[in-house]
């Protein structure tokens, strides 16, 4: 599972398989574009650089943060450009592309909406069994959305089959 | 020029040809994307929607309305995604990819940048030769990004030629 914090100065991502119980990270970093080129160019070079993560990575499922408020327009407009390309990037690799909220992900993973980021980053840290909070925010965050949809989706398996039995 | 008014359920466009004074609308309509897709195949739709509109008119210049304040954050979402993928289509198709705030294009085309929607679609309709304001609105608010830009690159053009004589 791909987590993806979309940005456009910064986009973390955040790679993370499911091994039994465990959580292993494959791959954590940001990408970054630079604030020299215009909009257009940086766009470009985002779209390029999610592709080649999900073509090397490919992940079977790519979680985008979705984000419903932000104070600041500006930077509303640019995450939204950013996400756009990402959700198209990996539905276009043949990725199972899904969206949660970042009280979603609090939810999932710190078992509480309204949990600190702090606190998200420290269970991010135990899930995935990391000596320390991953570093920069962004990777973190992105992990913390890839960790979302596998605790979801184990508590969705659980409950399918006990509905079964 | 290709206008294009960024939207995830509607998204307008216009082309427009500048032919000496004459503005000549070549091209205008509205893409549209199924509610019933997820999101995911929505912006795909979107995305091959608008990469063989750019292929087919093949402009020089694709305006897309930069959004700067929205009301309704889960449209801005849709809105910033939509323009995303406009842009980054238009700009690997090595197009000049432009932007330009709705007061911008109010300025630029109805000559005030508080001008009403009305007065803008009547503005587009007497530059454009168009017997009445273009319908759907969307398809008025694309051709109106399209004549914005003419109208400042011919005045631009101007005040060089001024600069350099």
């Amino acid at each position: 599972v791909l987590g993806i914090d979309p940005g456009l100065s910064r986009c973390g991502f955040g790679c993370v398989d499911r091994r039994g119980e465990k959580r292993v990270v494959v791959a954590a970093g940001v990408v970054t574009t630079s604030r020299h080129l215009d909009l257009p160019a940086r766009l470009m070079e985002l779209d390029t650089e999610l592709r080649a993560l999900v073509s090397e990575l490919s992940p079977e499922v790519v979680v985008v943060e979705r984000v419903l408020f932000q104070t600041n327009a500006r930077t509303a407009m640019s995450v939204g450009q950013a996400a756009g390309l990402a959700i198209v990037a990996a539905a276009q690799a043949g990725c199972v592309v899904t969206t949660y909220s970042s009280n979603e992900v609090k939810l999932a993973v710190a078992g509480w909406g309204a949990a600190s980021k702090d606190q998200v980053q420290r269970m991010v840290a135990m899930l995935c069994e990391l000596a320390e909070p991953p570093r920069p925010p962004d990777v973190a965050d992105a992990l913390a959305l890839a960790l979302c949809h596998l605790n979801l989706a184990r508590g969705q398996a659980r409950l399918e089959a006990a509905l079964r039995s």
